[in-house]
């Protein structure tokens, strides 16, 4: 009987967890690991009439009912389309293969038309929730154009987050890329934000001589207020959770290398390629790497003595994670609308805020507030101009105090020269006539220039 | 008779400039151009018995001593690969083509082995200095091998500039990409030091109400002093031109939006790939990206009304320029130090620091204080250590007046972060521990480590 509603490739906890959530909203699942183990592990622990695994590779793909619809919760790269070429021998024209991991979008791009060529659909899609999303719902970017979505919408709203207003976590993107791409830049904001919340964390500690415990409270009433998160929830968590075996802080004890796998930097270079200044995110993906540099960060510490002195200053928190967060997700906005407008994917931003509101690693209460900045045409500086003024005073507290801050200084040079008509680019461009021949536009007369600077 | 010594194929300003540059140092040069007008003009105007123009590309092949040398001055890209295919069945083995454009270095590594199985050799170099250095002595940049130096060092040696001690700007960097990327990297300092002068230039046009004139008289003293460059010396020429027409100051009529051709985004983008934290670049290259949007930083300056007030601050420009200068040059050298490494190039930053310091747009006195520092095994830190104070003073009256300071944030919060033994990753990575399963490692015992953070 080919009644299984949907296939998952791919075992191991996201895929595992994935398969389990199908299940348990009654959708037949059918799941293929390529060590057979693991397939009898998660039957052994979970299996039941909607969870049925498979050795066979031929098997699993009989037992699913056409159009065919099996999701790929493989390691990004060849993997993928080792997967593809392995199923094809099986597959009917008009099945759908969908990549639930993060891969590049052009891979993806790429992926569409060959899958295309072989008749089948490809479809990328962000998952994001990590594995407990995965389990009880996770926020879903699939890149399943309108066309297609009747033949997904009710098995994905079943096992999505809900949003504030009850209503699932998964919107159909468009055609291509545009899934890898969104969760490509959701994670790239998670790199600002989390970056951002560590620096306040690294001022408390420094200059305020706070114990991690006390600065939890910080973010517990950030979680109080209306720019809750799931980041700053579960900040509060890591704070105060103590090392068993010592009774110390555990964050305490945990070395402060950062590793970077990939999608802050993919989203850093996709900036730069589209002339978008997401720096908060930049700053947030090189903070990182210089985090890696311990080595030469204990030598230089040991020339530079260090002190930290409290200057008594006094700032409302809330609002200082509120701003941050915001330029966060408004330079990651506007890099999707480069994209958008460049793939012609005319992306639905009110659809994208919504989608991140659950299930998703920077879900906060703030979404409702962009989202409806979009549905109305509000201007991003009007949400965060009253925030300013603390902000400024967290800067200076901390300039003041040595304390660095890579990405709240990015959020805040970004907001002062998106609000400043006038940049100092006329004396760059000055410049550039004058070495390079590289011309200049003038604001008193249409035309193009070149200034003879060696005449006197 | 075959005795021209160089060739030079492409003559648009730099390529005319190039040969006309060797002709003067009694080299006999061989100029070829498509579009044969061109190369009549330049014979016409400056031919001479060591400048000598040919209409068939064979015959301009055919004039050169062998192993031949031959310069190309075309555009980068495609262009490259048409003019190396066009030479080809006139060459032979053993002879030199030499790409002197602003070529990608994966490009140049990909022609070297393309050119490789030709039986040719393949060399790309960077040359910085605009027109006037082609004419009067660019910095040169070859990736050449010290085997092949012999053959080229007579004649590059004299058409280079001089560093401070009279030798030629040149070098043989090594084997493939590493010229190019050498000057790729030259050209991302040369984005972060300009972004610097525009910041100083804005702070005391909007903080301190000076006019351009009075501005250039802040960089008439950096030049009076031990970190004179040849950025602050044009930007006096450039700030106290006038236009003549309207008898205003030209750079108060020049439109503020920046143009950036790639190579500062290209530093960025090796940069992110590589894990180098090369801030000063990459604020340097999103605040081009920035300026551009001069519609919506009109818009919403509507929305923000901003006033700029003096504080009274005071300090000396002096240092705040030496120390962010530094920092743009150490950012780049880091850069340049993993690529060396991951390339095996086996860079000499000695010679480096000595061949930017004529010629091209990066070269200053403190060039000497960096080869000295490199000759000694110093630390970078030391350099500039004694200029923090000033530059706190600087970030804390910008960021009280409104002021954006993208590149002197991002070399404040790097001398910060590099010289504080404690980085905040630990809480990232107890956060990426708790919604991912990332893992940590702990300072107390060594291992990979993940925390059961659901189980209270």
């Amino acid at each position: 009987m080919s009644d299984n509603q949907i296939g998952i490739i791919g075992l191991a906890v996201m895929g595992a967890n994935l398969a389990r959530n199908f299940a348990s909203r009654n959708i037949k699942t059918a799941v293929y690991n390529r060590t057979f183990q693991r397939t009898e592990e998660l039957i052994n622990n979970h299996g039941n009439e909607f969870l049925n695994g498979y050795e066979k590779i031929e098997d699993f793909v009989n037992s699913l009912a056409k159009p065919r619809k099996i999701i790929l919760m493989v390691k990004a790269g060849a993997a993928i389309d080792q997967v593809i070429e392995e199923l094809k021998p099986f597959l009917s024209e008009g099945d759908y293969v969908i990549d639930g991991g993060n891969s590049f979008y052009e891979d993806t791009e790429k992926r569409v038309k060959k899958c295309k060529e072989y008749g089948l659909n490809f479809i990328g899609m962000g998952i994001s929730g990590g594995e407990e999303g995965a389990l009880k719902g996770p926020s879903l970017m699939p890149g399943i154009t309108k066309e297609d979505w009747p033949k997904f919408e009710n098995i994905l709203d079943q096992i999505a987050a809900k949003d504030f207003q009850g209503q699932a976590c998964v919107t159909p993107l468009g055609y291509g890329g545009v899934g890898h791409y969104v969760k490509m830049v959701h994670n790239g904001i998670e790199y600002a934000i989390m970056q951002m919340i560590a620096e306040i964390y690294d001022y408390h500690r420094k200059v305020k001589g706070l114990d991690a415990g006390q600065i939890a409270e910080i973010f517990e009433k950030i979680n109080q207020s209306e720019n809750q998160s799931f980041l700053s929830e579960i900040t509060v968590q890591v704070l105060r959770r103590k090392d068993i075996e010592s009774g110390k802080f555990l964050v305490d004890l945990i070395l402060d290398r950062a590793s970077q796998k990939g999608t802050g930097g993919w989203t850093s270079i996709e900036a730069i390629k589209n002339g978008i200044p997401t720096t908060t995110i930049m700053e947030a993906t090189m903070s990182r790497s210089l985090s890696f540099l311990k080595n030469e960060r204990n030598n230089f510490s040991k020339i530079i003595g260090r002190t930290f002195n409290d200057d008594e200053a006094s700032v409302d928190w809330n609002q200082i994670y509120r701003f941050g967060s915001s330029i966060a997700f408004i330079q990651g906005f506007e890099l999707l609308k480069e994209a958008s407008k460049e793939h012609n994917w005319d992306l639905d931003f009110v659809e994208v805020c919504r989608i991140w509101q659950g299930g998703c690693i920077i879900r906060t209460k703030m979404l409702i507030e962009l989202q409806e900045m979009f549905k109305k045409g509000q201007k991003w500086v009007e949400l965060i101009q009253n925030n300013l003024e603390e902000v400024k005073k967290f800067i200076l507290s901390s300039t003041q105090n040595e304390i660095a801050l890579p990405a709240f200084s990015a959020a805040y040079n970004y907001f002062l020269s998106m609000t400043d008509k006038d940049h100092p680019a006329n004396l760059i461009q000055g410049l550039r006539d004058y070495f390079g021949a590289h011309t200049f536009e003038r604001i008193d007369k249409e035309g193009i220039f070149h200034e003879n600077w060696l005449n006197e």
